[in-house]
């Protein structure tokens, strides 16, 4: 290794140290902290972020990365075309994963994106958008409480300003939006977006109707009051059976679930526990356990470097939604671990049965909170929110006029109108987290799980077999193998190639819903 | 307030950000940290401590900080003497409080005193030891648990060879020890402290004699099996009574009790429940929040600066031993007390009434655990840990022999020897933290607690009725208005003779005990 890729190491280890810091303060912040704590508690995140940012466009950085990729032979300094999906200069081809040069290609490559990203933003408008968002989201959790949109808008719209800010220094090949994608989904642009999501709304809205009109089950079995300690003590079992390791990890309580890394070896989720909703935490807690599982699965070389995370926020969601949705709602899972849970719940479930169970959690209705959205209408939920986020920044939309637009698009999409903010425009923690861009990544994630499903079907073509034997361990071990030990290696678009030999088809996905609903004789 | 004043108040509140991040850091590695995490995390914090020195020691600080000094006038630069304790060029007289220069001559004058101690600590150094002490905070935990002294010593055996280099750096008047002891006791010397314990050595040792030969009495209830639920219970009412303010702090479990400031409105108290002793988590609930009401009670002007924390370790333990001993371990708070505890636990305190308990909780006798001892034979386990840190340092004891030494000197002072190191010399949490030094405080605490608490005595003629009335409020309020609001503005000698009007005087602590033991008819 040369010095100047030494010290890139460095700074880069410096950064990660900082983000898991920074991501220390957040999930204390949404787990325990005292109210009062969160003046001081902004400031301190909004440190963690400057000071990370220094680090990354110190004076020395452009050069030190100048010199290593000419010494590594210019490793990581081509474009590649061929996949659409590469767009900047920086997706230079990979050597195979033998060839000794691959870690630092890798390496480089990756954090030329990084810094050629970083360096457009000022310093002053990382460190005010940390504060805003710190504080916009204690602004939210009220507003929330409160189901008054009013103590959040004047937050939003600062959020809005400056992320608008924030794609015109960054700059964009089509619409300030790609700028803001570009962070979540590297290499997509929304024009892309835009044409998946309008063939995914053709394909989804006529599947809707003919499950709906189709579907008789009864689920009303998940109101009957699930006391929180039975459910985490469930939560816990399921996330020991998927493989979680409480010597890497804990499960905690928030009012919005997420998994987070603090470190190579601390990757944390939470969860939330309704006792009047069974299925709440159920499948909050194994959406985050399959977050929790690309994390842990990472191969440890790369850890404490920018390469040991998760590729894109696509792929990501593509783990959490095939753990909750193609495992954690299929029928063989169930017939396994149906029992546990009528042990900790015997009168609730008293005349329930596994297969009952299975088919209830697959009840298909337009409802009002995506996460606990069915995963026919789940992608429904993301396309209204990716046209209002297209609108806000595209300026065709004031946040004064949210709720409306919200509760008229829901009218729209899924023939229902939220009969309170709370359960509308207020229901998720993004905006507030200044993450805007995100929530395309969702669908995406449907998407992806289901074409590495399809593949992992051929190479394990028991695995409803083995999933009704409780042996979920074959399925992690496949997806560590094929998807997370690559950490951020390979793009997303590089990855699916890669495992699934095409590229991004959002036919397996349709394929797999039909498939799924005509087993279970709905359709 | 000057230019120069000014960047040196945002250096110092970037520094007091990296103390509370890294105290967070540390707070969620003794409470809760998933075990494999503790590899990073140890780099995590050096980094913290390493960019809060970076930042004290930076180029340009030295010159501000004589800037500001010569533009306030000089203010924070002169030295003063007459108390005697004052040892330092830093310590000049600070101007009345109504005083415009009264903040900015306290702040220089506080600021300039770190700055100048750590300007003398390389970053090598600083770094190195925060990494050792991290790591060396797991294996302590490892070798109480496994009862094995050799897990442990490697790594204090490191720690005391850097503490050395480290009082070398820091340069001393007498001997090393005052270079540590100066960081915990700002302005006392090894010395000064060997004379107070000498003669507090020659007044406890026939006290505890004629108490444990006349005493008698039964707290072997104390044992009967006390859920954890139910301790947890009683603990945060009798915070809640104190005071305690839970919207700016939390109550958590570890394997030593502490209390830690995360922000000036994040101060957080941790306490251990052993079943099979009430008492344990009773009095170190208390004492911790003795320690949370010192730093919750600082005027919020100082928050976010350096004059925002307790003034001393000495000063601290003071306010900490004040609310274990001298109010929880009274008669007149267990008259108001008991009945809520006997409602939590009414089959295992089934024969007992509030005095009996009041009679039970101050049984005197030597015994193994530093914080478990009674009030007055606490002060000889100080003593002992004085007089092997002083051994260590002046290179007069071995690591390897100090398991040999702790036993031998425990059988001198106590005339009980530890029969695992478990219950010896491993303890303790503070040799693991590097917090050599810091030991004697715990017994200056008992002495400036009860110089205090007599002071409090002629303007509150009346609280022994408050405490048996449950009104803990007004005696707050009294140490807020003379102790705590002040955080660190005075040095601990100016500060115990403004409130008292005289020197540190041991005198006040006999008089104390002598006074409560015969109350108990004891003597």
């Amino acid at each position: 290794m040369s010095k100047a890729f030494e010290k890139l190491q460095q700074i880069d280890k410096e950064i990660i140290l900082l983000e898991h810091t920074s991501a220390l303060l957040q999930w204390d912040q949404e787990t325990g902290m005292p109210a009062m704590a969160i003046e001081e508690r902004s400031d301190q995140i909004a440190l963690m972020q400057g000071l990370a940012h220094d680090r990354m466009t110190g004076a020395e950085v452009g050069e030190l990365l100048e010199q290593a990729r000419s010494e590594a032979g210019g490793a990581g300094a081509e474009t590649v075309s061929g996949d659409g999906q590469a767009t900047g200069a920086e997706d230079a081809a990979l050597p195979p994963e033998d060839d000794p040069r691959f870690f630092s290609s890798a390496f480089l490559r990756l954090f030329g994106r990084h810094y050629e990203r970083e360096v457009k933003i000022p310093r002053r408008l990382v460190t005010e958008l940390a504060q805003t968002t710190s504080r916009a989201q204690a602004a939210w959790i009220e507003a929330r409480r409160a189901d008054d949109f009013s103590l959040f808008q004047p937050h939003l719209e600062k959020i809005v300003a400056l992320t608008l800010e924030k794609a015109e220094a960054l700059g964009y090949p089509e619409q300030p939006y790609d700028a803001l994608l570009d962070e979540f989904e590297p290499g997509m642009r929304s024009s892309q977006v835009e044409e998946v999501f309008a063939d995914l709304k053709t394909e989804l809205a006529p599947l809707v109707k003919r499950i709906t009109e189709a579907q008789k089950v009864d689920d009303s079995f998940r109101r009957r009051g699930y006391p929180s300690a039975g459910q985490r003590e469930f939560s816990l079992k399921v996330l020991r059976d998927m493989g979680y390791d409480f010597d890497r990890g804990r499960l905690d309580e928030s009012a919005h679930p997420f998994t987070t890394s603090l470190g190579g070896n601390d990757i944390r989720v939470t969860t939330r526990f309704h006792e009047d909703d069974l299925f709440s935490a159920i499948f909050g807690t194994i959406h985050e356990g399959g977050h929790g599982l690309y994390e842990l699965g990472i191969d440890p070389a790369y850890h404490g470097s920018s390469l040991g995370e998760g590729t894109s926020l696509g792929i990501h969601e593509s783990q959490s939604r095939t753990w909750e949705n193609l495992i954690g709602r299929s029928l063989p899972f169930w017939q396994h671990h149906f029992p546990d849970l009528q042990r900790i719940f015997p009168d609730q479930l008293e005349n329930i049965d596994a297969e009952g169970f299975g088919r209830a959690v697959n009840r298909v209705q337009p409802s009002l909170i995506r996460i606990e959205a069915d995963e026919v209408t789940y992608s429904l939920h993301v396309i209204l929110r990716f046209e209002l986020e297209l609108a806000l920044i595209n300026r065709k939309l004031e946040v004064k006029d949210l709720p409306q637009a919200w509760n008229d698009r829901m009218e729209q999409l899924l023939g229902i109108r939220p009969p309170s903010d709370a359960d509308g425009v207020l229901q998720d923690v993004h905006w507030s987290m200044g993450a805007i861009g995100y929530f395309p990544t969702y669908a995406l994630g449907n998407l992806f799980g289901a074409q590495f499903f399809n593949r992992m079907q051929q190479d394990l073509p028991d695995v409803d077999k083995r999933i009704g034997a409780g042996d979920l361990l074959s399925i992690r071990r496949w997806q560590q193998e094929h998807i997370h030990r690559h950490g951020a290696v390979y793009t997303a678009p590089e990855l699916v190639r890669r495992v699934t030999g095409e590229a991004l088809n959002p036919r397996h996905f349709i394929d797999y819903l039909e498939r799924k609903f005509s087993r279970l004789n709905v359709l």
